[in-house]
């Protein structure tokens, strides 16, 4: 049943994101090796769990501009693997791999990965702005990119995260919030928005929770995952000295966390007609991937 | 005459810098030392040339959404410390100093100054977002975001000119448009958009001369400035082998093409009736500083 759901936006979003990367470097006026990296670091991608959440989401909603919410999926998408290249630096985590291969600065130099972090935040923005199309979307896409620079920003977006693991002390749910909570709480919010829908507040609460069940699950697979099943190099929290649900819960109090946190997520659901095809795309897609180290 | 037409363009372009980047920096939630590094890499700043020259030409045009001229002039200043955050860093130009005291990276460090570039780039359209009051400047807004994507980005924004010094063969005129002439050409043809003008095309040819012109111009000082004078170092295009207008056409020759550029970017002006104000102001803020090492 939700398979075909996922599968749906699973292609939806790949062929948008195919069209939004080759706006920059389809053209001759692209630096070759720039291009290059840009297309390394966006595909083939990992699970692509916050487009399909936006899109879900919209798709719930009605999907009144499917266009911004593809967009808005994109922009979400971009913005998240800009992080992964400048976290992945080695003045941050110093990450050799990334979903199973070398890290953009391994395979192409820190300068060009610095670059490209900076250039995939730009196109996160050039693709909601591309996708307005007449007065009504133009307002739309205008909410969406605050929205959209809000999760990634200096106050309170993934920047503020990053720059939370600097500092000598920080709360491990500000933290949380900012480093992954904030990006999950644009998608819902965002597909709201892009749909046309009067309940994005709730939509944000959805999946401001999803977002920080999301990142215990993602402490657990660091401090317990090998590398191999991560595609990325585990154990850098404690490697690293930063704030981590296992860390201040121990193992069992971060599962424990984690599954409360999926509930309270449920619970946040808007009570629209459809709710029940988020509520099951969410057992369908998100709970298999993620909870198998919860349950463990 | 033009005194004041700059110095009041020069106390907007303060004040809404302020804003913007409280923004962001005010906040509990903001992380305290990167809101410091924030604060450092604005302000006090350099000579606000590509605001300046963004509210010059709005005013020229009428200045119908004051607003707007603000936030594009603001979007595309913060863009540029953006980029000399990020030039300045190891991996790139390893510069010590800028604007005469320490570089960001070397006052709070790598990671700080990399999150510093990305959420200077996020506030740059995060404040054109916020400057949209009702649907006519709604789309005003989303046509000045993607001129400063264009501006910013990988296709041939300052990205694509940092990622050409990267290719073993660059052409001069393509590395100078993407690096520098894109952000002017922003400036001026986001002065007209924002103002409601019709002939933004014929605006943003004259600050592509402009900043054509600069660019020479500051390859000049970086062949026989001092460093004091400057307030970066000087010697670095030799120094990291990159194209430069000194090398390719010689000092003479570079002299040259700047003032044959400066006398282009004149007569791309649209001949609207203030436009004579706009000479004025280039020939009163932007000659004076600029052309000293032109006319040596």
């Amino acid at each position: 049943m939700q398979e075909p759901f996922s599968e749906r936006h699973g292609a939806r979003i790949h062929a948008a994101l195919h069209a939004a990367v080759a706006v920059a470097t389809s053209s001759a006026r692209c630096p070759p090796r720039l291009a290059r990296a840009l297309q390394y670091a966006v595909f083939p991608g990992g699970g692509r769990l916050r487009p399909q959440l936006c899109l879900a989401v919209a798709d719930v909603c009605g999907d009144s501009d499917p266009v911004l919410a593809d967009a808005m999926g994109v922009a979400i998408e971009l913005v998240h693997c800009a992080s992964l290249v400048h976290d992945d630096m080695p003045c941050f985590d110093d990450a050799a791999t990334r979903r199973g291969r070398p890290s953009v600065h391994r395979a192409f130099g820190e300068p060009t990965a610095l670059l490209v972090g900076d250039a995939l935040i730009v196109l996160a923005f050039e693709t909601l702005a591309r996708a307005a199309d007449g007065e009504s979307s133009a307002m739309r896409a205008l909410r969406l990119t605050r929205v959209l620079a809000a999760a990634t920003g200096a106050e309170r977006g993934i920047v503020a995260g990053q720059a939370w693991e600097l500092e000598p002390k920080a709360s491990l749910a500000v933290y949380h919030q900012a480093k992954t909570a904030s990006l999950f709480e644009a998608a819902t919010r965002g597909g709201a928005i892009a749909a046309g829908a009067g309940d994005d507040a709730a939509w944000a609460s959805f999946g401001h929770a999803l977002g920080a069940a999301y990142q215990v699950i993602d402490d657990i697979v660091d401090a317990t995952g090998d590398e191999g099943a991560a595609g990325k190099p585990v154990g850098r929290d404690a490697a690293l000295d930063r704030p981590s649900a296992v860390r201040e819960l121990g193992l069992d109090g971060a599962r424990l966390r984690a599954r409360e946190q999926l509930e309270q997520a449920m619970e946040c659901l808007p009570a629209t007609a459809s709710g029940d095809r988020v509520r099951a795309w969410v057992r369908g897609a998100v709970d298999p991937s993620l909870l198998r180290s919860v349950a463990a």
